[in-house]
């Protein structure tokens, strides 16, 4: 059995999320489809880093893939690709550890969120347009009251799968890209549509809907309640996720020119 | 009447060019809808720069509108984008001297092809990937032989409306931005099919399929074999249309991070 590790980018709009499910369409069913066929065979494994939900993008998704052929890792890349639709792109293909293990070996995942000042014809399915006027120094002032450990039950909706809602984010901050602002949140995990609450939360500060001490009350009380606000998944991207012994992403930019 | 002009940019994907269709949808069918709920008339002219092909996108199109009501120009971009699909959005609208005409007073109109050499989840809308290495060195030569006057009627399709076949290029040169091979084309006025007919030939020259040479054969004897390869539309974007007194576009750069 060999074990492999892809790396690959997506546009989730046409996607019912990663994970694969039966009647949908989802970018785990479409790799699962491309790998029987680029193996010529269904007994295979894909294990993703973690699920994105519908419609979040990827620009540096990881998975795990088991196999019994073995294959040049370049043909293999070459062969997914060919297979897969044209919104679904294998960056990278390497053979892994056979302990590797894409989800549970993953020390950090960062997320980009995009959000515009103004409409745009090329944006919409990257970005979530707000029209209000932002405060960005307050935004970056919300950012930095979620760094570091903190319970996040406020910030998730319930999920069975989940035993614990402590999270550390080591990173959580804004950037202006022209009339794009751009947040980009690292953590060792994150909850089921944390990401997006948070966005929602830090977007409601600058708006002055909330204010920073709002923020803390919910981080505090995470029995108060949750968060009102979950910002649309078209600005989300799984910008990387990390292993031991590896960089973190390079410095932080738009996906788009707008 | 008043005339205003109006600053457009669209992704062309979704539809059949600019130009208005019968039972096709079109940009300039859109706007003229839009146009005539925001103005509560459908007496109005709406006359374009220039036409763009199926597919083909604009980040700086340039329109003259004339109607008989006399509304606020943010008023009227409001309106506009209102009514509009999110694909189309209005830049800018101002008053317009009451002689100015979008495409007789364009003084040049520049246009940038994006090339790819990687395949992409994000980029396939805006982009001509292509697989085969390209020696951007032979492409930067070619793009200099088409500076200047030259007669391009070997680089376009029979347009009857097109009495002169004479086209004076301001600027042709290639750029590069990291994985993306990006064109800047600016000149006087285009044929049919011209910039993608150049881009075609730019890129056989780069492949190593043509020579620096074929392409002076083919810009000095107009009546030899005509260019044989179109660069698809997807990578073409209607960039800038200059007016007198105006400012040229900005340094080159491309629309999407891929």
């Amino acid at each position: 059995m060999a074990r492999y590790k892809l790396t690959l980018e997506y546009e989730g709009t046409r996607y019912s999320g990663w994970q694969v499910q039966q009647n949908a369409r989802t970018v785990q069913g479409e790799l699962l489809e491309a790998a029987w066929n680029a193996f010529g065979t269904k007994e295979l494994e894909l294990m993703g880093s973690g699920r994105t939900d519908a419609g979040v993008h990827a620009l540096g998704q990881v998975a795990h893939l088991d196999v019994r052929s073995q294959l040049d890792p370049r043909v293999i890349r070459m062969r997914l690709n060919d297979g897969l639709p044209a919104d679904i792109n294998v960056l990278d293909v390497s053979i892994a550890h056979p302990r590797f293990h894409a989800r549970h070996h993953a020390v950090s995942r960062t997320y980009l969120y995009q959000i515009s000042r103004r409409r745009t014809a090329f944006g919409k399915r990257y970005v979530w347009w707000i029209k209000d006027p932002l405060d960005i120094e307050a935004m970056a002032e919300a950012c930095a009251v979620f760094e570091g450990f903190h319970d996040f039950r406020s910030f998730t909706r319930d999920d069975p799968d989940e035993k614990s809602t402590t999270v550390e984010l080591q990173e959580c901050y804004v950037a202006e890209a022209g009339d794009l602002i751009l947040l980009r949140i690292r953590g060792s995990h994150f909850l089921w549509r944390m990401v997006r609450q948070m966005v929602g939360m830090i977007a409601n500060v600058g708006r002055g809907a909330s204010s920073v001490a709002d923020l803390r009350e919910l981080l505090r009380k995470a029995s108060a309640l949750p968060a009102t606000v979950t910002a649309p998944p078209s600005g989300l991207f799984l910008e990387h996720v990390a292993y031991e012994d590896e960089d973190l992403p390079p410095e932080i930019m738009p996906t788009i020119r707008i």
